[in-house]
């Protein structure tokens, strides 16, 4: 610390977030919900290290020189590249590879933790943030795909949202494929695949209308600015408007529209037998449609993915802190990935997964509690040593309190009564403790209800009335502190 | 992911470990219990991010071209350098400093997570590892540091290590401090403080005679090499020796035999006055003499801590995974830094704190298991269908064990009977229920015990005979699965 002495640094952070208080507690009490219900799956738990070789995670190679696009990437003290892992899927797959002997097979696997991306912020992107992620390797069966969706329904629900204010939207990549080859999309013309599952992606933002032009020529808008389209002939947007639009209310309509309206071939035939293989599992398990619907308009990892895939939509309205309405949209998704620990090992493993986005979901809930006006929880009751000599019997009442169950600390600054009452309310304690010379020398300790009181000084015209009076409290034997907390704790309730 | 067909990298981590099974759950269960304890205490949840600018870390600034020694280090896309946390207090210090206003004076806050030290690997040293932390930060009474050993105590307590299997040093930097002074060591002679601290810190390798050479002359190890000492001269090196050798039984033996054997001085003084108040906070929680001891040989942190100081020693013996003996030695200690937020602030800002090595304590705790041999965890109940048809039956199977409480899955991969149950064993399933084409016909389940059958196998001589044979299994109608399986389950016991 000599050259502290030299440099003064700012305190600041490189755009990421310190979480604590009613954001943190909300992340964590999602991702122990979540984890519990994955364990409950039969998933085993595995924590990976922050960082993998650059080359391991896949998305960059270490030929480039500064690997630092998207991904936070640096040198290692032998020189070769690593970067902190982006997700828990790109992590998984390496320990796969490189254990695949040892393993159980199938391998299914939980993880929660942070994941960086140096992305741009906005509302609910951060440059660090939470996933809950489950994942079952070496299983081809889309009855691995259909356990995704009802556990991580099951998930959602213990996580606290509600039944009817989520769906799951399904598609499969297959069904896609079988539309690409019907409309004569070659299997090799990523361009134009990309252009067409771009187009799809935008039915929220610009509607059928929009989606034909995108599908099409292209797009101009408001502002004059002009989006090339896929450049598919009239026929074709037909064919894609017609699978897009297949979605209907329940699963098994949307398989008789999808039969109906999607002009056969082997890929379409596949991908629908994925569907019912899928819907019959999750029939068995009891999960409506109100929580999983097929919707042939879902796009997804456009490279990554090989079968089903899906998204997680919130449905519930939000408030932000300013009051302002707020559809959180998506919190996770996942689906069918058979290339990823194939680029490892040169043999294709069948593996598919579901990630929750925790801080964003949690971020949604606690926006719907705000907008439910729930209250935060109550701090520590602060034991308040009004007398320099009632430290140490401060920690002993304390100690009492936390033996009975009650959260409770001793205040250690130096300040005198009026500070310290201040540092109990900013803690938010529910109670104080004070123990002055009188309490000392009498052996009692004196109870402030801080509730009370802060209610009794709305009616009183200055507020260091109170604060100073003796509102709210009550003296009482030191034999009889928890019994008095307990009472006080209870009438606030 | 298309380069992947030209590029096949190899499954390899950047010497960082993956963390799994028994492991895993130890260390989270001691995060668990560890955070309960900070949290009746009176402690917040903090959780700062994985990376802080370079220059708030401190340890390194950003002068150095490529900060990259023991902290691992990148440069973020706006050039700035950032660093991987390598503890959790610098961090602390950061927030504390940034939101100084806001925070109730004292603040008091725990935090729990991974940090990175670009150390040289060793039994218990990673360069990822977790530590779990408390601290309180505007209060220099002696009362906090008090409080930091006793919560300690009650943490390892509360994460199963047994009274008397740990022990907590206490010094104190004032005492240290009044010794050099009246050896004669002026304040801003750093070299000769910090060659005779090293010094002390060698008592437990070299033994007085080793450490009397280090803080005189120097000394010459077995294979000839020399280390430089303190050069101190006969009557300073007694009156190192008198201070380091003051540890008595009891925490007031200590305290009587330094105020006679250690000369007087301001600094002595002020350090027995730190010691004696703990004491009676000790006192008046009951904490003992086999708990928390003072011993003047105790050094940390050289220039870091200000007053006391103190480190978690683990008392009991283990063995390592060969068997071998195994002391842990440090698993954490803490003490009094007041001039870490004034790095930032200019104004010194009182703090002190307490840090448990997570990954440490937990290695050493199932090491100790190890010994006792515990059997770890029994897996999930794994439902497996002999039938293709079964596969939705024995998710409708697992959801009812599940909704009873027991951990459950369905077996997904593709392979026949042999090896879905070679699966249900690497699973470590107690229990395994076949849903074959018969079971599905009747109605029924086969239950098959697997742990007796393990053990009635030991007496066959053809492990294949009980595999494929029906050794330990009977077959029950559906409806009575979940009760078979809690009556095997409870015969196990």
């Amino acid at each position: 610390m000599s050259s502290a002495k030299d440099f003064r640094p700012k305190a600041r952070r490189p755009r990421v977030r310190d979480r604590f208080g009613p954001v943190l507690a909300s992340e964590r009490a999602l991702v122990a919900a979540v984890s519990k219900v994955y364990e409950a799956w039969g998933f085993e738990a595995l924590d990976t290290s922050a960082f993998e070789y650059a080359d391991a995670l896949g998305k960059f190679l270490p030929d480039q020189d500064r690997p630092n696009e998207g991904v936070f990437s640096f040198q290692d003290d032998d020189e070769q590249w690593v970067s902190l892992r982006y997700d828990l899927t790109a992590p998984l797959a390496r320990y796969v590879a490189e254990n695949y002997d040892a393993l159980p097979k199938p391998y299914r696997r939980w993880a929660a933790g942070p994941v960086w991306r140096n992305d741009k912020l906005g509302p609910g992107r951060y440059r660090e943030f939470w996933q809950c992620d489950a994942d079952t390797v070496g299983s081809a069966s889309p009855a691995a795909d259909a356990e995704m969706l009802a556990m991580t329904c099951e998930a959602l629900e213990a996580a606290g949202v509600a039944r009817g204010a989520y769906v799951l939207k399904v598609n499969t990549r297959r069904l896609l494929n079988g539309v690409m080859g019907t409309i004569g999309v070659a299997e090799d013309d990523l361009a134009t695949k990309l252009g067409v599952l771009r187009a799809i992606d935008k039915m929220d933002r610009f509607g059928v209308d929009g989606v034909r032009l995108l599908l099409g020529p292209g797009r101009k808008d408001e502002s004059g600015d002009f989006t090339k389209g896929a450049g598919l002939a009239p026929a074709a947007i037909d064919a894609v408007l017609a699978f897009v639009g297949a979605g209907r209310a329940t699963r098994a309509e949307t398989l008789d529209a999808l039969a109906k309206d999607v002009a056969a071939s082997s890929e379409r035939d596949a991908g629908l037998a994925e569907l019912r293989e899928i819907d019959a599992v999750l029939a068995t398990l009891g999960v409506t449609p109100a929580q999983v619907v097929f919707e042939p308009g879902i796009v997804r990892g456009l490279e990554y993915y090989t079968g089903p895939v899906f998204e997680i939509e919130l449905l519930m309205e939000t408030v932000d802190e300013a009051g302002a309405s707020v559809r959180f949209g998506s919190v996770g998704g996942g689906g069918r990935y058979d290339d990823l620990v194939a680029r490892f090992r040169g043999e294709r493993i069948p593996a598919t997964g579901a990630s929750i986005g925790v801080s964003r979901l949690a971020a949604a809930l606690a926006a719907a509690k705000r907008e439910a006006n729930d209250s935060e929880d109550a701090g520590p009751i602060v034991v308040l040593p009004f007398d320099k000599n009632a430290v140490a019997a401060c920690f002993g009442y304390a100690a009492e309190l936390r033996n009975a169950g009650v959260r409770a600390e001793v205040y250690l600054g130096g300040s005198g009564p009026k500070a310290q009452l201040r540092y109990a309310d900013k803690r938010g304690a529910p109670v104080a403790i004070i123990v002055g010379g009188d309490e000392l020398a009498a052996g009692t300790v004196t109870l402030k209800d801080l509730k009370l009181g802060a209610e009794l000084s709305k009616n009183v015209a200055d507020n260091k009335e109170w604060r100073e009076g003796r509102v709210a409290q009550a003296t009482a034997p030191k034999d009889a502190l928890v019994a008095e907390v307990r009472k006080i704790l209870a009438a606030q309730q």
